[in-house]
């Protein structure tokens, strides 16, 4: 295992879907920091469960206990904050079945190898999604302060399945929409979009299905010169705890993917001086990044999340216990579609990446 | 800057474009094992300018002279390996444009700012391509260490704009496949289109234009329970050195951005026994990952690669000396396309990645 | 802050004195090992307070609570081991005092400039001798691991002011030895020299005055070729753990400080095979530690520890808050000697630095 | 191998004895700086041999060549430096003895251990103490950085053998004496000394043997505040990186390990207003630390160096290659005293890791 991450700003996470207690540790954040217990709890709000048809039924009380590192007016004392979510609501029910039989496209095979079966199979242990809560507090308490320094960062819902949100307009993302964006459950740029997203995530999980779905996050207000290439750049930053979170299977910065079909003339980000002095460009392809330094323009990236492999279909699976191949039908609550709790998660990811980055020597 | 990377197999990449020499210093390999010179020299050619009409025709003789760690007969000696390129053919032209005047889509201006200005501006300094050279040297040792274990590493021109190679078949990816497109340049599954996305390239050439492209790589025989979640996974990985070569925008694992519109009856990779009783899956959707671990299957993913950025076409652009929007064009040698160039840099770098994981505790 | 360690072995400690709890989070321990969860205790006990006229009378149940990592029967899932104490018995007196005048040799001057003020003064916070409690922990938990594989650590009190202790026989540290000194309180080869120690705790304690000492830490068992120079040899990785434990303030390996007055031809320790056929050396001023890796000999080192700073005698210092040279007069529970509950935290320190460096390839 | 060392400056050191060079990176230099290259040639030249009759007579011209990260005025761009030493005037002797019987006190036998007999013998390949020459070629290019912000390093041979030099007035140490002391070879607070020493070193190599001896460093300059407990405090940076210097047995801060049997109240460095109504201490025996953090005091430590493992008396080993005990006489050129030489290493050592922790964010 590797929970722990980070140069400057460092996190370490620890828990399991049904151990005692989920939680985080954060080091390297400056004392002095005034933290919004409030706005915390909000940001977990975002994440849990229960609040939406797109979600799971299962009800989780998130809230997280800090143990130490904020003082009684919750400002930061300079140590190491750490906080905990206690487990509760979990069903003690028979998990045996999925220690024998692996559930497609879960961490339940991988896992059970790697740990020669000693891992945790209850709820997922270590690889429940339940694990970005800490993840989730993490950022909330940097992104509060990256916004002290008029850097904020939002994202939205940009597709699920085939049906797709009003993308960000790559070179004008204003801090007003970033911060509505960052309050919202189910945050997308188009309500009625979201309308038909929900639809389209209960309609398939009538059928018993899950769907996935892209998180479109932006970041603005950065200086230009964040960054240290090589490996420590803009991009190699952001991926390195994007992939952190579970089920991202691809990630792109500005243009991404689509690079691949442009050609340099279209894709070259012209630059030019704006009415202020500051130099700007056109367009936006490079996501704000050049070199792996940020350029000044909103930093944008995409992420793909995979479709919630816990389905209640029945599959082909193998049986450790009798050495063959078998049929796993998979009971329980689970979200239909878990795009919509992970928007706040990558918004974390990228506060905690974007906070590590400023304490370099800048 | 951070030009250094890896935990388990280290590097530092060192030089610039137009500096006495560049090179690499890779720690923690292991004593006893012979690296075959004319297999670094035949890597270090697939990247090699010069060869194809698709590439600059700037000739590099990009010769690696060891320094360190390697005795008389080829055998590591379990210090580190140091090996430079002296760089020659250097063209001492007039850069003093580019320092007043960036290159759209290069990183002229983010380094400037970030660098006060005393960044090397010749031939893109630090952040030239050329500093993929070093990459590829440290990937050839790794990839011989990672051969004795059976392991092999390939890859592809996947697309280059609008054209595309045939694709990797996810679930069978032979040693033999990988063994030829790892010692090709310009590697390609389809000769045919090779064919014509050489006549695609050299067309946007003759336009003063570049394009861009994506590389498939894949990495087999690695043993199932690789990877340490949340944050040392196989992805978080290998991305974070991936994103470390030049014009790279985006990278996936598996099936990538299209899990975000499947549903999870088709993206779940089904479990079975194979006739060796090995454990694999139907489909590999997961690209070989699953919760940040190898499963046994091919890992397989795919890189975005920007068009150079370096065009001859008049661009706009702003003059920092005058304090306004001005044109810049562009002379000198550059590949119209660096995606075939690209690809063993991108092999190289799963290859640093693989043995750096390798040698966590298994 | 940096309140993490570690590469193979990773922990991270958090807490205060005065905070809800304390508490410290391991990751990467392999999956499988059985925990005593007594022989925890046992150690955790050798450092708790109340228990020897040498320490506070301040009593403190240092219970730990797991978290998560562990399963119901003791064994390791492999996923990150959580532990927490909660804090009791905190006598919420007054610290304001502390804030204003400064306690001279310890960290109140120096945390509260770096922390602008806002670190917890409340029994030192972060810089608590009891932060050593979690790292108490860890080291139980990995000395479990390293017994397995035949490696034994024990510490002893080499001295208190000017009383010594016996001294190891560095070439010839049996096992019987070593796990009777890692079960005692205030650990000593001559139990006649720990009365002498006591007695001369007891007389400078009731001058309202406190001392200094050494410990003294054996390892055995190690494999030769442990260590990595030139910067994670075991010296390297051994002082840069201990030297988190408060108050220590050197370190020196074998014959250590003693070698500046030696010849070549008396340090040198000259090699023989035994009977068993292995390589030993006839005399161990290395402390088993030639150029970093550990050859086989017992690995030995001695730490200095300070005495106690917070004495009950008048001091002079300043104050902070009227800007001008003050008296202080502490008052509270301390310790007049904090070497034999220093002893444990040493061991285990040197626990977790073993373990992971065992688990560097090798 | 682990030769990389640091956070924030990093420094990767390659090379041994007798390989084509030998030489170093370094990562994270600020741009804009201007190096004096005269002024790394000086601290170079104290640490090379052959002009002292302390030291080896053997010659080595340790001029080095700056591959890249400086431009051709000197001053840094931002990328990382590196610097090469070409090997000369090496001995083609037979080193195949070594390889059979491994030198007492030397890396010789851990080394074969470890890197089954691959290990680089000549001239103890990685673990010569050339390989110290890179180290101070970091450490004199940190130091004028340092310098610009009115932090000076110095050190001087407080004892060879029973030879004792003045020592630090630990509470004043001046900028004009470290500068001094840091341009001289075989540095000493008292030049009468110097002379004792050397005719001790003359005596006792008259006698084919050794000896060992002691550096004491001072840092002055450096802000309150500085170091990162708990495991990056200044005591743990300094020694994670002095023993990376070979023969270095021990190190102590301030009064070391006489604090061992002091009292609370002789220890205790209690503090005041000076006129100039900044905060000090009336002793300092904390060397400048506590807590881990800068305290505004100069910073002192003190290092053990054991005696040349190297001499020319007849020494009892063993013989691999028969397998039995046997009788070693070494020949050629060693220093008999490395103490005068160490000292500028440790200046170096200390340079790069003040130019490291100032970089934190502070």
């Amino acid at each position: 295992m590797s929970s722990m991450w980070g140069k400057n700003v460092k996190i370490s996470i620890f828990g399991g879907s049904h151990t005692e207690a989920i939680g985080v540790t954060i080091d390297g954040l400056p004392a002095g920091e005034r933290i919004d217990f409030e706005e915390i709890k909000a940001q977990m709000a975002r994440r849990a469960p229960g609040s939406d048809s797109t979600a799971t039924k299962r009800k989780e009380d998130d809230l997280p206990k800090i143990l130490s590192g904020v003082n009684s007016e919750g400002v930061l004392t300079g140590a190491p904050i750490s906080a905990i979510i206690l487990n509760s609501n979990q069903k003690s029910k028979d998990y045996d079945e999925l220690r024998v039989k692996p559930r497609p496209g879960h961490a339940d095979f991988t896992a059970q190898v790697k740990y020669s079966g000693n891992n945790d199979i209850r709820g997922g242990g270590h690889f429940s999604g339940r694990l970005t809560a800490p993840l989730v507090f993490a950022g909330a308490v940097c992104r509060q302060i990256l916004e002290r320094k008029g850097i904020y960062i939002g994202s939205h819902v940009y597709s699920i399945g085939k049906i797709a949100d009003e993308p960000f307009d790559l070179v004008n993302i204003k801090k007003e929409k970033l911060c509505k964006l960052s309050t919202q459950y189910f945050p997308v740029n188009s309500a009625l979009k979201r309308n038909e997203m929900r639809a389209e995530v209960e309609r398939i999980a009538a059928q018993h299905d899950s769907v996935g779905g892209m998180v479109e996050c932006a970041i603005i207000g950065l200086p230009v010169g964040l960054g240290e290439p090589m490996f420590d750049g803009v991009e190699n930053k952001i991926s390195s705890i994007i992939f952190g979170i579970p089920a991202v299977k691809g990630i792109e910065f500005g243009a991404g993917f689509s690079v691949a079909d442009k050609l340099g003339s279209e894709n070259n980000d012209e630059f030019y001086y704006n009415e202020d002095g500051e130099v700007k460009t056109y367009t936006n392809n490079s996501g704000g990044i050049l070199g792996g330094i940020s350029n000044g323009m909103p930093i944008v990236f995409k992420v793909a999340i995979k479709p919630t492999p816990s389905i209640a279909k029945k599959q082909n699976t193998i049986n450790f216990a009798e050495g063959k191949n078998d049929i796993l039908e998979i009971v329980g609550r689970h979200d239909p579609c878990i795009v919509p709790r992970a928007a706040p998660v990558v918004e974390a990811a990228a506060a905690v990446a974007m906070l590590d980055l400023i304490y370099e020597r800048n």
